[in-house]
């Protein structure tokens, strides 16, 4: 997998790819990350990417013409064309895992100040925004996405870390513990501590359960439910009910 | 505005911070942000900050000693603690305007690995999510927490830039154009060069109504509409009953 990002702060970009476990994937080709300095494609002497918007207004709007010669110096026909906007459609972990499996080149277009000239609409295939929040520019945006993408790559990170993890089976994650067994008072569940795998299972999928429908009602979908958790689900909306 | 971020990766943050609007701002000293290394607060010889889980299982949980020394190395009674994690509640633009007015200094302790010792929900205020989607660890949901709530801290950007922008108003931003007047075919709609003050204001209205119902009906709250967009809205809800 490939991604090219389109940027006017490629060190936003630059720096977070040089920790942790994205430094490592792209020291073993595991992706490619290709980072372009819009500013490069401007065409006044002035390097000029921004201009006042017409029928007056606040703030700057970033210039089309840089823009699209930005994008063509790396599209090809496989590329998949994302405009990083908060009017976009919102990221999450299904379109992460759809993206994985489908796409080889994604191009990322993240912008600054009031926003991208409306005709650059014309020239990509999707908007994509991470929330319904505003923030200064698309670089975390694009660093969401790819961070997303990139720890599901396969080999990146222990595969069987993604069995269990939050949105992945439709529930948040069950609750872990480590050392030590007692902290101020606070234990950890003797049942982890038993050795009795069944239990141990059980105490996971209720606690995984138990969680989403306090925080998350709206991502349960009950046929992805483990026969243990409908039992459990049930019983609990029939309380509900009375 | 005071922010102190815990995390295992402090490049990661100060890298982020030395860009753009936010270092304008932090060198204005209109924010303050502080970063902690969780590891400075480990108490084995070896640094360890993570271990196995009781119970078996995937990947490496964040202990919970580190953290919660590490909380009390910075917290004062007006400090407010949120735990980056994929359960939390999903941050957004309502929150981060309720924020900025409402508190002086928040902690964000930033997890890697297969998630934080559960107990540390017993240290903590809340549980913030920037969306459905996992990263590899907390530190671009701090900056981005961190970017929404700066760059609305009155003075950072030029105030009359919140007014009409997406969420601000129940409604996606209207689109905006800028020079060149044709480019490649594509036209600046005439009505935005005609100088007629009360025509742009409608066919932004108009435009920013539309854009909303086509790509995030779910935001949109009829009362707050203006005058002008409620007769549109009307109409077309009507034409939809049809």
């Amino acid at each position: 997998m490939k991604f090219s990002i389109l940027t006017l702060f490629p060190n936003m970009i630059s720096s977070y790819l040089g920790e942790s476990i994205m430094k490592r994937a792209l020291e073993k080709n595991q992706v490619e990350v290709e980072i372009i300095d819009i500013r490069n494609f401007a065409t006044s002497p002035q390097k000029q990417v921004d201009d006042y918007q017409f029928g007056g207004g606040r703030g700057m709007v970033l210039m089309i013409e840089p823009l699209v010669k930005a994008i063509r110096s790396v599209e090809t026909k496989d590329s998949l064309k994302i405009l990083l906007t908060p009017q976009g459609k919102t990221w999450n972990q299904k379109i992460a895992r759809e993206f994985n499996l489908s796409k080889e080149h994604i191009i990322l277009i993240a912008g600054h100040y009031e926003g991208f000239d409306e005709r650059i609409l014309n020239y990509i295939d999707m908007e994509v925004s991470i929330g319904d929040f505003i923030i200064t520019g698309g670089e975390l945006a694009a660093l969401v996405i790819i961070d997303s993408l990139i720890r599901i790559t396969p080999g990146v990170i222990d595969d069987s870390s993604h069995e269990q993890e939050s949105f992945e089976n439709d529930l948040l994650d069950f609750p872990v513990y480590t050392k030590p067994l007692n902290f101020e008072g606070f234990q950890v569940p003797e049942v982890l501590t038993s050795g009795h795998h069944k239990n141990i299972q059980n105490f996971r999928e209720e606690a995984a359960l138990l969680k989403t429908i306090k925080q998350r009602p709206d991502i349960i979908v009950e046929n992805n439910l483990s026969d243990y958790q409908k039992t459990i689900y049930k019983k609990i909306k029939m309380k509900g009910d009375k």
